[in-house]
């Protein structure tokens, strides 16, 4: 059995769990702390980051992204990625967003702050700046994802594809501590209602992290 | 004629002109003081930073782990990414490696401080503890290619690929403020070497930023 080393909370890990869910491919699931660098985790990701993938012959994959195009290239039903060139610069060019800018400015503000600096206490008390500027940052990124929708069905043109699944990826963690404004940005919460509703999505909305409950609305599809 | 909208000290936009230039393609070049984030260039990315290429219809593409795919997809020769999955992956795994944590672990601490600070008045002064993050995280990173190149003629596999060029592109900058200790680290020099001696690598070797020259070893392919 396939073996994907993850953290529910996570952004990354969450991207490959849906494009796993997505290709109803089976795995097993393995929490990894993994600021606490564990030398057989090490050996599987020197960058010692989450997600890891380990294939039933024992290849270690790693690198979200790169986790999602071999899987898409290996199982092609459903395809996650179009066919062509054009629309599939234009996933990786959201894949690139959410996993990068979307990420430094909002995510890491405030999951980062919120959860894994507690978590890994070495890191400290969280950093009241950088919360405001993740609360600050997330608007423009909600309008982003607005101003997507309001030209095509899914984010990055007429089908779901890998950008969907990479934006919702981020936004469900930060949903997770309750710091996204869906009540200002309506068509952003539209969209992901839609990601949510789908079954690929099913097991994030039921992870718990211990001593950080989600908020009421978190695995409400009717929120 | 296609336009690539870079700057010279960008690392990304330097793995895209490696691209074109690996695929013999002819471009224009056309510099952005992406800081300034002129409206038009907005128009052209959203995300307001270089690379953009704009291809001979019209169309802008933007990200250039995107762009590389999309060019490696639509002109094949000489193919950048092998065609086995696992091998795609272990290139991808890479390409992220270096636009991801070396970026952030060392370019941004020292390009980014040293040169993009100065140029975009905006941001202040240079941050000296970063500088220093910079100097110390270089080194994991120059044994991580000699770790690699011990196992591998290249850094991704027995053929050259994206990753050698994605990695050769982070170190290139900082080779160009002479922060690259290469000394300590032979074995990166050497494999540093074969890559910078490539037809392709060529014109970023005759980049000379006003008022930020390099040092006398950047050009040079034996020093």
């Amino acid at each position: 059995m396939r073996t994907l080393y993850h953290h529910p909370l996570c952004p990354f890990s969450r991207l490959v769990r849906v494009v796993l869910a997505e290709k109803k491919l089976e795995f097993d699931l393995q929490i990894e702390k993994f600021w606490e660098r564990r030398s057989d985790f090490i050996a599987l990701n020197s960058a010692g980051e989450v997600p890891v993938l380990v294939e039933e012959g024992g290849t270690a994959l790693a690198d979200a992204a790169a986790i999602a195009e071999y899987l898409d290239e290996v199982h092609r039903e459903p395809p996650l990625l179009p066919a062509d060139p054009l629309a599939r610069a234009e996933v990786r060019r959201l894949v690139g967003w959410f996993g990068g800018k979307f990420h430094a400015e909002v995510t890491d503000n405030l999951v980062g702050e919120k959860v894994f600096k507690r978590l890994s206490t070495a890191h400290g008390e969280p950093d009241s700046r950088r919360i405001r500027a993740g609360y600050a940052n997330i608007h423009e990124h909600l309008d982003y994802v607005v101003w997507l929708t309001e030209r095509r069905a899914w984010l990055a043109g007429p089908v779901f594809t890998l950008a969907d699944i990479a934006a919702a990826a981020q936004l469900s963690c930060v949903d997770y501590v309750g710091d996204v404004p869906w009540e200002n940005h309506p068509g952003a919460k539209d969209w992901y209602v839609r990601v949510k509703s789908r079954p690929s999505f099913r097991a994030l909305l039921a992870d718990h992290l211990p001593g950080v409950p989600p908020p009421r609305h978190y695995a409400d599809l009717d929120f």
